[in-house]
């Protein structure tokens, strides 16, 4: 079996709406700094009523990775649930226009796209209420052998747990990719993330995937530790690739016995942390893709990210890596 | 009869698709550089496909001169066509959310929200590809005492002449205004609308407009010169007030004898000229709605276009007369 992509993405399929606001309106719909929340139909009308006015553009975590591995130069395809709506359109829109392999047909009827409130304080930190509609509606029967096909990895994120089938269709997807010689790769998403689910985390980490990709945070959320050295050594017991982002400490791979500590680079001015861990994500995976040492993978990897805080929206730009020569 | 607001926009409400193209693109959909083109549906959906990854945000020409009218502190309304699609939903709530008062239901059926897909070329130039969709249905039964009010001003773009009813609503528009003791004023749009309604547009700014605000090629193609001195003595024949915009060579504001040049100010980097033209007419009206002198009134529009020429996207941001004192 063969496929003609590197990576498949599987994930949560957003539309962002992004607006800057003051830390009082985030304090005025009693959201934490930071924090990611799940919320209904109802709550997103009424978020928005009190929201400034907005930007919208494609998001998704797991789908800003695969874009922007496709504007590094990767070939992509993508497994996500939006409908045949405005939004809808203007996500796979933007996939498409990527030249990435979009493996679902929107859906006819059911809730309508995703989006998700990304409210952006003065600090450039992004704040997010989801509202997952159209992605709930993921299911079993989406992911199969010829949706799946043989990329040399997928890439699922934690999000995915948030849907009822979640957990059935990334084993499902997991069996259908070990069985043609596909990697497993798994962004975990976010720490509360890592707290809602961590026992199926944990479980699906030790059995069944290959490379994770997460923050520090996430990581100690799945370890259960609470300091980076102790995460360290909990890391011992796992047979994992793990590429570990720390904001302004840079990244740490770790595999087996192999350690790549990797600093971050100097930024002038954050305008809008929202996408960084994709876009290292998305850095991390090219080169892995191409084959590259781990140390060259995670310079891709910061050097993605570097450009992504430097910018509002969460997608890196084509031509990225122009001139740029991991050493 | 009395109204709440300083400022009534009529215009097309058109939701902006923003993109990075290069002048290749241009060339292969045969768009001249700087352009508005009106599309159809089938076109749009051709062009749309060819585009690259995209932001929606709130636009129309008049509609952003609303939107600036209101961060800058001035109350508004607005009449513009929407359907009741997520589009005009994202529509209504960017005017809404700036506490302008939205005159028009969405239209519960018929053609979906217009859109206009502005193609940013690497020079910030604009070039407009736009389908005017539900833009098109507006109607006479639209304008009425009740929907248009006793404002201090009416503000109506060029473009609504693009619309079937556009001329018949506009002179409706203008003749309860005037009852009302409510002053008009005109936006010219571009040069190629003035081009399309020349002979109503001299009619209409002869007998119904107070304040006409344009750049040197609209007032030109209106009076029919091919130079600026011939435009300033070709509007000794004309009793209106002129707000005339020059790119890099500032404005000139023409009103009987009275005269005022004001010179552009420094701009460190151009991101995008879009909404450049609505940027100043917003602080240009901001400062006439406050009775200040026609010098200051064009200070307050340059101030806002040299805002919105450094930013992505056409709309004024709040606060930007913080600390600004015309003088």
């Amino acid at each position: 079996m063969t496929d003609s992509v590197q990576l498949l993405g599987i994930s949560n399929a957003i539309v962002d709406v992004l607006a800057h606001v003051d830390s009082a309106f985030l304090d005025s719909i009693g959201a934490e700094p930071g924090s990611m929340t799940l919320i209904d139909k109802d709550r997103a009308h009424e978020i928005y009523n009190q929201m400034g006015p907005a930007t919208e553009m494609s998001g998704g975590s797991v789908a800003n990775t695969v874009a922007g591995f496709a504007n590094l130069g990767g070939s992509a395809a993508y497994i996500g649930k939006v409908r045949d709506d405005q939004l809808g359109r203007i996500f796979n829109h933007d996939m498409k226009s990527l030249g990435i392999d979009i493996r679902l047909d929107k859906a006819e009827d059911g809730a309508p796209t995703a989006r998700s409130h990304v409210l952006i304080t003065e600090d450039g930190q992004r704040t997010m209420q989801t509202y997952l509609g159209a992605c709930l509606e993921l299911g079993l029967a989406d992911i199969n052998e010829a949706t799946i096909g043989a990329p040399k990895a997928i890439l699922l994120e934690g999000y995915v747990w948030d849907i009822a089938e979640g957990p059935a269709l990334a084993r499902k997807a997991v069996d259908i990719a070990h069985k043609n010689g596909t990697s497993v790769a798994l962004s975990l998403s976010d720490s509360f993330c890592v707290e809602r689910h961590r026992d199926s985390f944990e479980e699906f980490v030790r059995d069944g995937v290959d490379i994770v990709v997460a923050d520090e945070d996430e990581v100690m959320a799945l370890v259960e530790t609470h300091n980076f050295d102790d995460t360290l050594k909990a890391l011992d017991g796992y047979n994992n690739l793990f590429a570990i982002t720390r904001s302004a400490k840079g990244s740490v791979i770790i595999h087996g016995d192999e350690k790549v500590v990797q600093p971050a680079a100097g930024v002038r001015d954050i305008v809008d942390t929202t996408g960084a861990g994709d876009a290292y994500c998305a850095g991390f995976l090219f080169g892995w893709a191409n084959g590259l040492p781990l140390s060259h993978c995670a310079q891709y990897g910061t050097h993605c990210a570097t450009q992504v805080i430097q910018q509002l929206g969460a997608r890196i730009e084509p031509g990225l890596l122009d001139g740029f020569e991991a050493r």
